[in-house]
């Protein structure tokens, strides 16, 4: 009855779906190539996103669905001998861990062909925080950078994955994004199709994460795990704490200011773990080191010599910076706010009462900075880059009455609307309430990784 | 959260059905005026009434549903004295019923403006039927032919029940068609809006019918009871048993002919007892009549008379037929297929074996007509009037072999393909194993109607 002529209908593939029924491979196919094609219509998507979200998939039909996303398009082929890797963060607030990253990799002699996202509700998007620098471009083509410089950082092309693009807009409109399947088809389908020797995942759990304990985030990454390595690239996952904001600065160009400060070997110490973490990871996975440890040494090298900002300035000139910005910002001693907009004011708050830092809240700080203006709602809106925070005081740090602990950078003159749920943001009490946590705290790989 | 400026956001409005949770009438509305306004998006559309099909609503929520889509459009306003009726199937085979009854209860003084379907899949439409009928128009103005006549049978406008007609089309595409909800607020928000004294449902159970046992079938007929007595229509509902056809045809025009035949005193008996039977309670529930069964006597002196045939005529005309031909159908001793397109092939199959009649197998019958042209498969496809079948034999007869049991009218002329199924439709066995039933189970009425 399901099948006609061995194709079937759109109608009889949401109903199967509808009724708890698994899907075989040749009826994911269906699915996938009505979505590329246009042959199945806006509301059948809807109703089965709505159908998957409700009944879930087995892991056969996740790899399936991540495969053909894959191959609904372009799909990069490279040298036999290069390395390339990336990483893939769930989303956190100050989460600016790619720029310096992609630049230390590519330092160490491996290849990143990162495609990235922007950013929606409150968390950010990588291209969102790179476009704050003057002339920066996002749709450059990957293959020549690769070769010239090692590393990238571009938008999505329609040609890859052009069957993620659809879905995505119509999950989000259709509250249908967290779900893990398409969660984890979403991602691995586009990193599958960067042909990867191997990925790691950033993935968060607490206040300002999707997920918000880690017996969740860790369900999650082991199921990326599987369907990654199913699909033919070395897959590891870091279950990293999103509560505080990541580095002392959430924004678009603020954010780029601490990456490059990071990238001088200076800036904050949780920033700087990430992204030693994140890199030593893939640099065993993929052969490069023989330990995480060795492979994290390499990478703090690279950002402490200076290798990884001359790639980072390079990457720039590459995706349309002219020399003379790019030059200069990747100097010391200069304004970088003379190559990225500069918000018209800036506000620094005072200190209530005197203590210790015990918490500051990532999404509380987002949310306003949103309204503020550094965020959007939905997707194509345009967003102010200047927006954003400095935070001036630490986890644990001990604080005086009336000194500042935030300068927030704003173009709207009259901040006061947005003062209670500043004030809560930052969380005061006795020093030994204080309780110091790792940002990474754990790391998943199902096996021993192939030393090639 | 879920509330900016009074108005919920389509997502936050699916997020909270995906979720289980229970819409309130403010929330109902904001969702049909987006389909009415098309505010809202078709993959929005469809990834709701996947919610809604999965986790239900509760009556609440049913009733504020209905009456919203009910007010999506024109809602008909009769003089205060008119009887006005309806009756609704919820679909079956060989389902004639209503081309008897409209100008049955017209004959008793009553009004029927009655807004017919298609047929879709093995269930036949009414307006199918009658468009059989050279000339016959389904788009006439409701008003003047009720005042004229007393009974129309014509399509859904534009201007009734919008929100239906999108959302009909989507449950449709979208495999959301049966969910009890979504059924009661497509039903009686129609019925609603034609401004109803009373309305009866003939709710289907059995083998050829939406639900298979009379449980089901009562639980939907409660429902439907329900909203339709809150929604302020007087409501009741016949449960009647849906395996062989109704009657001795199944197609458009043969069926045409059956009806003509019951209008004129005649034609086979469960015919007539589901006429009587419905328009009986009708009459009782709209306080034309003391007892269901003198308002089933008037209704069966109505056919035996010839007053119901003359409305019929009457009918004919004011939808478009020329006088001519409604007089031609409506005398006796003429071929009606003078004014019906008749079928280029009229094939008779024999009785396989000699013993008596337990079964006509109604569901595998339609199947095979459908496949000949008789009905359509999505709609909007056009459909051949002249494919239909004539039993010739009744349930309970004894019968011999080689006596023709069924004429199949047909335009392809080899139904060698079709000899299988067909054979399967009659089920022969010792006159003992066979169980006499009458087609109406059981009637429910929640309360003793209002004899005003």
């Amino acid at each position: 009855m399901s099948f006609k002529d061995n194709t079937i209908s759109f109608p009889e593939l949401i109903k199967l779906k509808r009724d708890g029924g698994q899907l075989n491979p040749a009826e994911i196919s269906t699915f996938v190539h009505g979505v590329t094609s246009g042959d199945i219509q806006d509301s059948q998507i809807g109703a089965m996103l709505m159908a998957i979200w409700q009944k879930g998939m087995t892991d056969e039909e996740t790899v399936a669905l991540t495969r053909e996303m894959m191959n609904s398009g372009e799909i990069f082929k490279w040298p036999k001998e290069w390395l390339v890797l990336d990483k893939h963060s769930t989303g956190g607030v100050g989460d600016k861990v790619s720029l310096p990253l992609a630049p230390a990799l590519a330092a160490c002699g491996c290849k990143v062909p990162m495609i990235s996202g922007r950013g929606l509700a409150h968390t950010g998007g990588t291209l969102d925080k790179l476009e704050s620098i003057q002339g920066f471009k996002v749709n450059q083509s990957v293959e020549q950078i690769l070769e010239d410089v090692g590393c990238c950082i571009v938008g999505q092309t329609k040609n890859l994955v052009p069957a993620d693009s659809v879905l995505y807009a119509i999950r989000d409109a259709t509250s249908t994004v967290d779900s893990h399947p398409l969660i984890i088809s979403s991602i691995i389908s586009k990193k599958g199709a960067e042909g990867l020797s191997a990925l790691v995942l950033d993935v968060k759990f607490g206040r300002a994460a999707l997920y918000k304990d880690v017996d969740s985030a860790r369900s999650l990454a082991q199921s990326l795990i599987t369907v990654g390595n199913r699909l033919g690239v070395k897959t590891g996952a870091v279950l990293s704490r999103m509560d505080t904001p990541i580095g002392q600065s959430v924004g678009n160009a603020v954010e780029v200011c601490e990456a490059l400060e990071c990238l001088k070997g200076r800036g904050s110490d949780d920033l700087k773990e990430l992204v030693t973490y994140l890199g030593g990871q893939l640099l065993w996975m993929c052969g490069h080191s023989c330990t995480v440890e060795s492979g994290k040494k390499e990478i703090a090298l690279k950002l402490e010599n200076g290798e990884a900002l001359k790639k980072f300035e390079a990457m720039l000139m590459a995706q349309g910076v002219s020399a003379d910005v790019a030059h200069s910002l990747c100097s010391d001693g200069n304004d970088y706010f003379r190559h990225m907009k500069r918000a018209a004011h800036q506000t620094e708050l005072e200190v209530p009462d005197n203590g210790a830092v015990l918490d500051i809240d990532g999404l509380a700080l987002a949310e306003v900075l949103h309204k503020l203006g550094a965020g959007r709602s939905k997707s194509g809106e345009e967003i102010d880059h200047s927006v954003g925070a400095e935070i001036l005081v630490k986890i644990g740090q001990q604080i005086q009455k009336g000194e500042s602990w935030i300068r927030i950078h704003h173009n709207s003159p009259d901040l006061s609307a947005h003062y209670s749920k500043l004030q809560k943001v930052l969380v005061i009490g006795s020093r030994d309430e204080y309780k110091s946590a790792s940002r990474v705290a754990e790391f998943i790989y199902p096996n021993k990784p192939n030393m090639s």
